[in-house]
């Protein structure tokens, strides 16, 4: 399957649609979710089109991939998370729930996250 | 904190105890989980001394941070989740529910899997 160019994230980047931005670099945006599941809940962002994680794997240099990484952890220090601690998630396709077909990564944090998986 | 050397991983990364491995390379080790939280649970883990996420994306270099995501994906491939679907968790320090003192990545999949955060 092709990179849709017209999904919400794409728009995003395009500067189409607007987003609360926390973090811009070269390789990387992130920004607020706008339905957060917990007190931070920050989503981040490969700039290139990638569709998930296996897509953005494969083709991203290995500059691409170091620089998300790190920008992530950076932008939990900036958001006073990594003493408290956080969770990364990325869904990818239908079983993980993944919902906009851009790799993101969910950082979630500020409060005692509950269990990893549920039922449903 | 410095990294501790007893956690249950550093002793798997040393063949002090047995794990269900299932991928290793130079710079990554992964198993199954002995608590399986979905019918694919699998442990993704860099071979160095790293606690978490945030320690490792500041110390590892890029070349290990780049082979710890590429086997990831290369894993769930192995395991045929690259088409229905998978999730990607890191859980980092205590709001997160980290369990180890070693980074780990879960690769969750061969279900549709809840959503992604829950309250307790």
């Amino acid at each position: 399957m092709v990179y849709d160019t017209h999904n919400i994230f794409a728009k995003i980047l395009r500067g189409e649609i607007p987003c609360k931005k926390v973090y811009e670099d070269n390789h990387v945006l992130a920004f607020h979710d706008i339905a957060p599941k917990a007190p931070v809940h920050i989503l981040v962002l490969p700039k290139g089109p990638y569709k998930d994680m296996d897509d953005f794997t494969k083709r991203a240099s290995a500059e691409e991939i170091t620089a998300l990484f790190r920008a992530f952890s950076q932008i939990a220090c900036d958001h006073g998370l990594d003493q408290s601690g956080y969770r990364l998630i990325s869904n990818c396709g239908i079983n993980g729930g993944q919902e906009v077909p851009h790799l993101h990564l969910h950082l979630l944090g500020g409060t005692r996250l509950g269990r990893m998986v549920q039922a449903g």
